[in-house]
């Protein structure tokens, strides 16, 4: 297929790597044009501008906030520019704010929306094993089929209304942010009575949790490694904000998101916004005075 | 080898009833008599008082709470009686000041002290496959080799003082009882947006989370299917208390651990104590207005 | 003096009506056209839409959302169409993100703009006791001393950027929802324990608390009585919100604010949004298991 | 009247001042000897243990925590020895569980068991202005009202069961303890826009909050002056947590004292145990970044 591509981060430039490797051919647009000149490379073909990578069948973009997605999308005429009938596949977390005003947006326009965040860090992306949660118009999703063949490892189809699947990926992100925290607040424990946190975490991600989230954290954590980051704190902050802004909107509570919050919060008052979001991990290890990530100069 | 076995629970009794099938002598003994008398018609032998169970090679007890294992242990006079050289095997969550004050006591009186405390649910330990994590004098534990491989999976060795098993129990029983939470406050997320729990989690616990907790409760929460219950909210409540008291001795602010207490004790107040502990979702979801198990009469 | 006055609900009025007594001379505009009513037969002019209202030396404004203050002063065209050198005197609580914002373009339009957030109830704005926080120019707030002198029995001066003046109304209101919250949490605390509320309230507010806030609202409290309102759920989740953003931006947790908002959004899907702010105590014994205005049908 | 009394830290030893200043003959006691030798300099006569105090008409104790009173009253044989008839009034702030233990003690040794906590600072008690909280048997009281109207300006009676007054104390120290969390929080809050915490805390205490708590507590924290400690965190920590039990026990969930406790936690941790706990201030500005009290070597 002949697709647009806007928005080249580590998790962008993964992503559309695989699609040139699937034989799709890519115009492609990145505010910085290093990572555009790296595909350039590989096939595709730099757009000068965002609008003109609008084109072809599918426009897929993988950008950092609600922000970027309207100062792209609307701001620089990506929409009022491209072509009817052209299928946005947004593969960014977005508020639900976002997710409907874009979806009503793409409507006016002629244009189809369907929401298509996915789960995994950059590595994932690579090796092309991400899971995709996809929501929107069936005929669209049906379409672009083959290039959500060609990211992920499994697509998980949650019907006809783009926002579904962003709020399951927002559900998803909490989840995965408690499941930091509360081992964050289990290494400090174990630690202060004396038990290193990695002898704690394998046996809980070798037995009862072992899954992706515990293992590929869980050594993380152990090892207190957060440099360079696959997602940043800075990025988990952005996320729990937003679940926590669709719960108000619901009228939702949700306290782990509280505490969540609050602890990146602390992080970027310490400065660390850069570390990789595992490092809620070391705000618990600081209020229990255990050496800390967060105390380092 | 001959043993015997105090505390006839759910847990309790399949754990004994594995040992006996795996060739061990059982001295058994229990508050209410008919499940000694159902591990009986197994070949157990049933013990007339609980001191009277501590003989042969090791004493395995399964005791509800710290409360219980005063009564039993020091009231009851098992410790009093025992042989010396005996081996008290605890597979108990118990507190870590407990297990400091028993593992002293077992030393004055000429007894090994080994915790050895259990991972998995009733329908687990009947199958034989729970996790143990055990720590205390080597030799002893080396000695009661036979008895962890009749009734668990796997053994985690956690070094020389026994409370260090105790500890890593109390941290995995915490994540556990995070993971409940994360999963019910997802849950009523994606409930108030019009989206199934279920949806939801069968997504999380497929990919991401591809653990026994999330998958088994997961289910549980989907279902909203609380009875009859594996492990009590009465139960979840205590150990994350005990947690927590670790925390205070060393200082170590449990976040989490708070909002979960909160919740179970709200679900105390409406009278679910024996609801399965998965029922912590179902706080979240009336503290949303959203149908819940929590409001029924 | 000559002004302008806009919004006139239970707050707006009572100030406005203050004013014309002290001698002023206003033009009054509000959405719904009753109370605009009211206040020309004490002698007010009414003005025909926003933007006429915006006459005389100062244009005073008590409009209930940042949303509202959009629509009004940007949307309705009041700052493009204001003379030259009028005073904007904000006597609502905004976000600091707000204030911000209206300071710069008041700038822009050569208007000055003065921060002057109000304390009190509204029985405490008729009888013309409010106090003042005011930032600004210091020049503007020199002028309008006889409008503030008119309904307020002191102003607090609080520095030339009218933002501080909105931070300390933000904090302000912040700590009036936690003493709210406080006193929900200890009456459902000794009410578990078969005292009356208002057994121990009397005494904090009768000593170690004798000041207006817990007299007031621990009165309200003891009697479990919530309507009318004189500030309702959905204005107290209003301000704890922004009073969380503001925390956000400047990366400053607030613990205590996570769980106002959290009970105020419980309440709201209860649909208790019209009940005054003092019925968080209901959400406390609701979760208690003790009879609460949030379980009434 | 004459009358034993037990605990002469620096409340206790300011309660017996003023009571031998009314006139009344007090046979003194204390761990250490140096505050008792005061006292004997005033008239007081020092008992050479805590059993030999208890005699006369009424046995006052001020003693500092739970374990303390079952070493002395229990453990050093006072309830034991005690006169039949003798009235034991206890001024501190204990458990509920300890209030009613000693309650049914008391009536089994033939003792009248008063509970009479008190709130105020050690300057108050020095003053003789305390608030008592009073509860037991109604002609007790009725016999120990000079000793009550010597050491506190008001009195206020709570019914005959002793176990009310403590409720209620605890429920005043909770709320003590709310209101130094909510100003430090807010201090954090304006700290991080540039104001200074007194800029704020001055309106609110001289307005809405003018009362003793915040009045004196807000100086304190605008000033950071933590030392010499009025109450240490220590004792903090130690009534937050009594107050968590009485909620525990009686299904109360408590989430401002969760907030609190932990940020008691995380100074302790910070080796600040010593401070006064109006320094629960400085964890919120250590949390946001702030120069703190707990980040001082």
């Amino acid at each position: 297929m002949e697709i647009g591509f806007i928005g080249l981060g580590q998790m962008g430039k993964a992503i559309a790597t695989n699609l040139i490797r699937a034989g799709h051919r890519l115009h492609v647009w990145n505010r910085s044009p290093a990572p555009a000149q790296e595909l350039a490379a590989l096939g595709a073909t730099v757009s000068a501008e965002p609008a003109e990578a609008a084109r072809g069948q599918a426009l897929m973009t993988m950008l950092a906030d609600d922000d970027a997605h309207r100062a792209v999308l609307i701001g620089a005429g990506v929409y009022d520019r491209a072509p009817r009938g052209l299928i946005h596949v947004n593969l960014a977390t977005v508020s639900v704010a976002l997710a409907r005003e874009l979806t009503a947006l793409a409507a006016q326009r002629g244009l189809a929306y369907v929401a298509a965040p996915v789960f995994g860090r950059p590595e994932v992306a690579q090796s092309g094993k991400l899971n995709v949660v996809v929501a929107g118009d069936p005929a669209a999703i049906d379409r672009i089929e083959p290039l959500l063949a060609a990211i992920g490892e499994r697509t998980w189809p949650l019907g006809s209304s783009p926002e579904r699947a962003n709020v399951v990926k927002l559900a998803g992100n909490f989840m995965i942010a408690c499941a930091l925290e509360a081992m964050g607040e289990a290494a400090a424990l174990v630690r202060a009575h004396g038990i290193e946190a990695g002898e704690m975490l394998e046996v809980m991600s070798g037995t009862l949790f072992a899954s992706p989230v515990y293992k590929v954290y869980g050594r993380l954590i152990a090892e207190q490694r957060y440099q360079p980051a696959g997602f940043t704190m800075v990025l988990g902050l952005k996320d729990v904000r937003i679940a926590l802004e669709a719960g108000q909107a619901a009228h939702v509570p949700l306290p782990f998101a509280n505490v969540v919050r609050d602890h990146f919060l602390e992080a970027l008052a310490a400065r660390r916004s850069d570390y990789d979001w595992a490092a809620l991990a070391e705000v618990s290890a600081r209020h229990a005075g255990l050496p800390s990530a967060m105390n380092r100069e």
